[in-house]
């Protein structure tokens, strides 16, 4: 086909490409898989069976693993005739040149970095589906009007430096970067982001914002990390927008004691307490349609025979819309301040002693910090629409019902704030058992391929609609 | 007196006195004081005043603290005519001569250890009080009928390496000396007992058993470090003998996923379910009359927004007898098995459905370790005799009713191992709010005297005794 055109080396306009061109657009399962799993060796993490890629990950943000992966993300990139910019939060934009470059680009992305105890396809599956999309253009001299690239966000997940999302929320203003540069690693070392972006050889000179590298869509793909798709035998999930979360760090302060000498009446046990408010928290999360959960837990003192005087632990409250998240974080907090204090407390009109058939002792103290805010999102129509036409270009029009669904994120992605800066969407495919963060998170290779066809397809097609 | 006896250095035979002379063997309640504040300098804790005194103590087992602490001791020891003797624990014996020496001493002690965030008091008292009592003697030129001596026993507190009253029960034959050897530090490091003693220079060459190193008794002063004496202003508890306890490590297991994504049904929450075990655990202990407190939780993976899969907890049940003990032992073990599996649990007659109000989750597993075992002790009738004929040559008669009581240590204390071997029993002084393992842990100058007091009394009565 290459002969029809004029230009020696791009010769296939997404502007002049049919329903079979499109189609003829083909992802490498073996090559996306292959280089998926080459980009896993820089910080792997537990394993779990014999075979060579039976382990997780365990690439926290700006970790040495996360400094490997990135040098070979730029160098790959470079080797594909894709400029890369860094920006001050150490986020890497690679971009394929289109025949218009006065334009911000089309991106496909996600995130490199892992959770402890991860696993390989919670966002690296994103963004080596985007460096495949590079590819596959390259391969079939496709020319796209406008610029096309990849972005890896820095620190998605929030593990180590303590706010999700959080390079993607400094590009799109909705984080101050003197507060990122400020997280301090909760990981072993107390690093702040701005030292270990400085110690990789990752804080660039661009600044980072979305008026420095404005973005004209972000597209990206991801895995489910939940059970729906799998137990539907779906295929994709054409998501449609992000559940409303909150995070928060709950102190609760009553008093150390020996735990032989001191009666039950006498103790200000900081842990029972805790205990108690985790229960009621998933009481609540239950009633409200929600999800609440606690990831972090740490005490003092910290010995067997001392009643811990203070234990902090995160809160994590989710719901499909803000109003819930915060009814929800509006009840706990007065029902800890109650359980605190050894009072009952009412939920929905039912009754809850948590004294009861125990001792009660001498009253703990509780106090809240909001660490980040996420609002529900809805994703932009334009993206959706791309994203369902490429499924139906895929699996035909009389499987794509049946084989896709529109969903809700339960996760926070780059794309939540990336929606507030450029038309955005989303692109799902299932993992075995909806498990993530999680060493034992899989993909089948198929899925993958499945889902970086879907992606390539959307931002192609996204590139012909922006040309209209 | 010293002129109506006949040796020019020895001149006060303890069978020759009267209850006069008995009286006037006083302890210095300033120099008592200002030893044990010196004593602190090393190892200091937390700061909660402004007093030149008002920081707790941080003197984990075998640390450089305890190491300094330790050399102060000896030398001072060995200033005030005492031979002193290293064990392969590093216990240390020091003996001041009495006319007979071919036979076992009379022993005070305690232990110069404490918690990673306690008190000024807490075993500190006990091996001070024995310095104070050898300096009475040497002062009032006492000839006691056989020696009497001072010992530190290592690592009571079990907080550092995870036994408590450690080397008292390798010394009395209940440990043997390779599992507390093999011990490894819960805190910071991970080093073992026995590289620790090597290091600090306390790997002594006596090996440590009551054969090598036998006691005709053993006296122990303690705060009380609960709120019985106080409340009832009480000066002295007479300790008849100590609760029993057990020790437990509970391995919660669950499976790790993303807390956004995971619905509230497919969770195994490890974290959740440990929540409803620890507050089972304290209702079982009310109803059985007995005390269970959860001191360690440590958990994994630790980030916010995943779902723990891996919990472990101390467990520390106490109770009067050891049938009390074994009762909500063997409660716990099947109840944390249903709780675990989301059964309902029945408490004496009494349902308890932990997933009442909640969502139903996926099992987590649970294993139980047996960490260590101190069955309920007695103390000797005639060391308590002489506890109470010192308390009453002090109070006098009529006060004696008042100001004393029998009491059951609510703690393990090194006398639990001590009183294996020899006659044993203890006394314990109020401290302020009961409060213990704290860095704010009090006792008044005045009681901390009275105390050393009633020791001293109770020592010389009992080489009175063994002279009959
Ligand atoms: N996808 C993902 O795991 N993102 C981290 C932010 C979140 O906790 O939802
Ligand atoms: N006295 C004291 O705190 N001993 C430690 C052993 C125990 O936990 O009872």
């Amino acid at each position: 086909r290459r002969s029809f055109h004029a230009s020696p080396r791009w010769n296939l306009r997404t502007t002049e490409m049919s329903e079979k061109d499109l189609g003829d657009l083909k992802v490498s399962q073996k090559r996306l898989m292959e280089e998926l799993q080459h980009s896993c060796k820089w910080g792997t993490g537990k394993r779990y069976g014999d075979g060579p890629n039976e382990t997780g990950m365990s690439r926290l943000s700006l970790s040495d693993g996360d400094n490997y992966v990135r040098d070979w993300f730029v160098d790959t990139m470079r080797s594909l005739n894709c400029t890369t910019t860094i920006d001050a939060m150490g986020n890497i934009f690679a971009v394929r040149p289109g025949l218009r470059n006065d334009v911000p680009p089309t991106f496909a992305g996600s995130h490199l970095d892992t959770q402890p105890s991860g696993g390989r396809y919670d966002g690296i599956l994103g963004v080596l589906a985007g460096m495949e999309m590079i590819r596959v253009l390259n391969d079939n001299w496709v020319e796209t009007e406008f610029p096309v690239g990849v972005v890896n966000w820095t620190n998605e997940e929030g593990a180590r430096f303590p706010l999700s999302m959080c390079a993607s929320g400094v590009w799109a203003g909705a984080t101050p970067i003197e507060e990122a540069y400020n997280l301090h690693s909760v990981i072993h070392d107390n690093a702040t982001m701005k030292a270990e972006l400085e110690r990789i050889g990752y804080l660039g000179e661009t600044p980072c914002s979305y008026e420095a590298m404005p973005m004209a869509a972000h597209f990206e793909l991801h895995i489910e990390q939940g059970p729906i798709l799998e137990a539907e035998k779906r295929k994709v999930g054409a998501v449609v927008g992000v559940q409303a979360y909150k995070w928060f760090t709950v102190q609760v302060t009553g008093r150390d004691a020996h735990t032989g000498t001191t009666p039950l009446e006498n103790r200000a046990d900081a842990l029972l307490a805790s205990a108690r408010m985790m229960q009621h928290a998933h009481r609540a999360a239950t009633k409200y349609g929600a999800r609440a959960s606690t990831g972090i837990l740490t005490l003092e003192p910290g010995s067997t025979n001392t009643i811990p005087g203070s234990v902090r632990f995160s809160l994590d409250v989710r719901a499909p819309s803000d109003e819930i998240v915060a009814q929800v974080e509006e009840h706990c907090r007065e029902a800890f301040t109650k359980i605190g204090a050894h009072e009952g407390v009412q939920l929905e009109g039912k009754a809850y002693d948590y004294t009861e058939g125990g001792t009660k002792g001498l009253p703990c103290g509780v106090e809240w910090t909001v660490d980040s805010v996420s609002p529900a999102v809805n994703f932009h129509p334009d993206c959706i629409t791309c994203v369902k036409e490429s499924a139906a270009g895929l699996f035909g029009a009389s499987e794509v019902g049946t084989l896709t669904k529109d969903m809700v994120s339960g996760a926070g992605h780059d794309s939540v704030h990336a929606s507030k800066r450029c038309p955005t969407s989303m692109i799902f495919v299932p993992c075995r058992n909806g498990v993530s963060h999680n060493p034992e998170e899989y993909a089948t290779d198929e899925d993958c391929a499945i889902g970086a066809q879907v992606l390539t397809g959307a931002v192609v097609r996204y590139d012909r609609l922006r040309a209209k």
